[in-house]
């Protein structure tokens, strides 16, 4: 069966994935999809089977996380989707902040939609063949399964406190060497990702 | 269908579950299953449909990592499945070591065994109703889905480089501080996903 053969299913996944191919072509259009992930967005929603919808390629970022590091009340001091100088890092560390600011290097998050199991199946072989050993099928109905596939790599640590800097400068440094490190790391993988995902997708 | 009915899936299926349920019950038998995850595999080893594989409650450690955080040639410096006094991470981190020795707390990881979709997708509404955002289906053949999943709770950060710790000891407790936490929040998000799996599981 494909997806935009005449029956319930395939009826019900192709308006799915037209509304999430519009929502991506928007982003495209403002900007809004990070350089890393376009390509392989892109890719996606040119296939017949699958859509992508909300996705990340990876950031280094300053959190300010209020008492409990409660994620209600946080917010992005700092935010880069790619790596950093150190003088930037340090001119957003001494920017104003309230409760305690953590460093963090995230890996890439990708949302993966298809119709069927066996479609499903496919996206699990290309993170298989990829090494990515995170993720799986998050939902499963009829006519829209919903895969979620993230990388590994990852740093986070407190930095800040009220007005107070933890850290020494030259630690800070270090620190970024190793996310700007594992930030290049996780891009890489997510390149072998969409490598895979063009052999095995459809 | 249930799983023991006689039809080649369930005969394959009860023939992986009495495997994984021989190997839960050794490693229990020589106290290598984590205290806090006794309970939940106590509980899905004695349900019809389901089997728990490799689990980890989560845990606090000191991670010795070659050259270019290599995960090949690592090794566990220091590793608690439980909170930590200060006195034993600095005993720890002032041992001898030889690459780079990061702090970490890591969340927990869980991974179960079911027959079929039907049995898959009450594991992931356990997991929607416990608030867990982390795992999926990762496997699907007949007779054998296998899901994995995870807490979100993480700190991972370098401590120390060659001989040399980079961080004061005043930084080291706040950090230890922060894992602690960390670990206590994990371990409540454990406790809810087991009274869940207790609800929606037979």
């Amino acid at each position: 069966m494909h997806a935009d053969e005449n029956d319930f299913k395939g009826e019900r996944f192709h308006m799915i994935k037209e509304r999430h191919k519009g929502t991506f072509e928007k982003a495209l259009g403002e900007g809004k999809v990070d350089p890393q992930m376009k390509s392989l967005c892109r890719f996606v929603a040119g296939t017949m089977d699958y859509f992508t919808s909300s996705c990340c390629s990876g950031r280094i970022m300053l959190i300010d996380l209020p008492k409990g590091e409660d994620k209600l009340g946080s917010r992005f001091h700092r935010k880069w989707h790619r790596t950093v100088a150190f003088n930037e890092l340090w001119v957003g560390l001494n920017d104003e902040s309230q409760g305690e600011v953590w460093f963090k290097q995230e890996p890439f998050i990708l949302h993966i939609g298809c119709p069927d199991l066996e479609r499903a199946q496919k996206v699990l072989q290309a993170m298989k063949k990829t090494g990515l050993k995170r993720g799986g099928i998050m939902f499963a109905a009829e006519g829209k399964w919903m895969l979620e596939l993230m990388g590994t790599q990852n740093l986070a640590v407190p930095v800040k406190k009220g007005a107070k800097v933890l850290i020494e400068r030259d630690y800070l440094k270090h620190l970024l060497q190793r996310a700007n490190e594992k930030l290049k790391k996780n891009y890489a993988l997510l390149k072998k990702f969409e490598k895979n995902c063009r052999r095995l997708l459809e």
